[in-house]
C-alpha cells in the first residue's frame, strides 16, 4: 500500500531537514495527524512568519526582523570591535556568554574547497568595506576550530593585514569539563602555548 | 540577545515534534533560512495538504485521502479477515511484508492505565460492530509486544470470545538477525513454545 499523497508530501518535506530520515519524518507526520488541526495552522503561521518577516541586516548580515538588526542599532554596543562569524547561530552562542559588547559580521559560511565554497561566496568584501569605512580598532575571528575555520581565518588575515587593524582570534585550549588524559595533542599543545600566569 | 520572534516561533513549533529538542529545532530553522523561500512555500503547502485532505476511513479508521480508504475499497482484499492494529504506521509496516490480504481495523492506541487510556478511548465498539455485521471469519491481533499491547489483547479477546470468531495473534520468537546468547528469557521461551517442525 502506498501512503496517501498528502502524507507522503509532508514526509518528504521533513525528510529534507538536516539529520532527519524517512522513519523520523513519518513519526512527525503521524504525530501531527493526532494533534488538533489548529496545531497545523500554528505551524503554517510560523513558517510564513519566518518567510515574510526575516530579513538580512544591512550592516552585519545576520538574520533579523529589522534592518539594521537590534545589535547594530544598539548605541550601547562598541562599533569599533567587529567579530567575524560564519553564521547566525554563532552570534547566538557568543551572545549567550554576555562577554562581548562589540558588533558582528556574518560571513555566511566558511571556505570549503571540497564543497566548492571559495572566499568569493562569503561576505569578505563586505567585511573589508566595513573595516575601511568605520573607525574599527579590532577584528575578532570567531571561526570554528576546524580545517574550514582555519582556512578561512588564514584567508581573512591575509586580506585584513594591509589595513593595519588589530586582528585577534578566540583562544584554543581545554574545553570545560575535559580530562587532560583524553585531550588530543593539538588541543593540549594549544593549551600549553596559550598558558596564562595566575 | 533574544532571537527574532519569527525565528523563535518556528523553533517552538519544531520543538513540539517527538524527540526534537531546542538545539535541533534551531538547526532546522537556520537550515530553512538558508533555503530559497520557495522551500518554505512547499512546506506550507504540504502541511495544508495534510490538514485538508486527510480523512479517517469510515470502515477501518485508518488515515486516508478517501473514505473508505484504498484498502477497504479494494475488491481483491479478503473482507473476512480483520487485522486489529494500534495505529496507522502499523498498517504500513504490515503492508510492507506483502503477506497479508485481509483488511485492517485501527484501534487508535493501546490501553495504558498510567496515561489514562482506557478501552473506551479505543475503537473497540466499532470493531465489535464490524465483527457482528460482516461475515468475518478471523480477527488477527497485531499489537505491540509490550505491556500495553498485552493488556489490550487480553481485553479484546474477552470482548470478541462470545462472537465465536477465530482469534489469532502474531507469533512471538527470535527477531531476524538476533543472537540466542543475547535474547531475553521471555523472547526465548516464546520461541521455544512456538517452535515449528521443519
Amino acid at each position: 500500500m502506498a501512503l496517501p499523497d498528502s502524507i507522503q508530501n509532508l514526509i518528504a518535506q521533513f525528510n529534507k531537514l538536516p539529520g532527519i530520515g524517512q522513519k523520523t519524518a513519518e513519526r512527525f507526520v503521524f504525530y501531527l495527524l493526532k494533534q488538533p488541526k489548529s496545531e497545523i495552522d500554528e505551524f503554517v503561521k510560523s513558517l510564513n512568519g519566518l518567510k515574510n518577516n526575516i530579513k538580512i541586516c544591512s550592516e552585519c548580515f545576520d538574520f533579523s526582523e529589522t534592518s539594521p538588526c537590534s545589535i547594530c542599532r544598539n548605541s550601547q554596543r562598541d562599533k569599533s570591535i567587529i567579530c567575524a562569524v560564519a553564521q547566525g547561530p554563532d552570534v547566538i552562542a557568543l551572545e549567550k556568554t554576555s562577554e562581548y559588547n562589540g558588533v558582528y559580521h556574518v560571513l555566511n559560511g566558511l571556505i570549503n574547497q571540497i564543497e566548492g565554497i571559495g572566499p568569493e561566496k562569503l561576505r569578505v568584501k563586505e567585511l573589508i568595506n566595513r573595516l575601511k569605512k568605520n573607525g574599527v580598532k579590532e577584528v575578532i575571528l570567531a571561526l570554528d576550530a576546524t580545517m574550514e575555520g582555519e582556512t578561512t581565518a588564514m584567508y581573512l588575515i591575509k586580506e585584513i593585514k594591509p589595513l593595519n587593524i588589530k586582528i585577534t582570534r578566540l583562544a584554543r585550549g581545554l574545553p570545560m569539563g575535559s580530562d587532560i588524559e583524553y585531550a588530543d595533542e593539538i588541543t593540549l599543545s594549544s593549551a600549553l602555548k596559550g598558558r596564562r600566569e595566575i
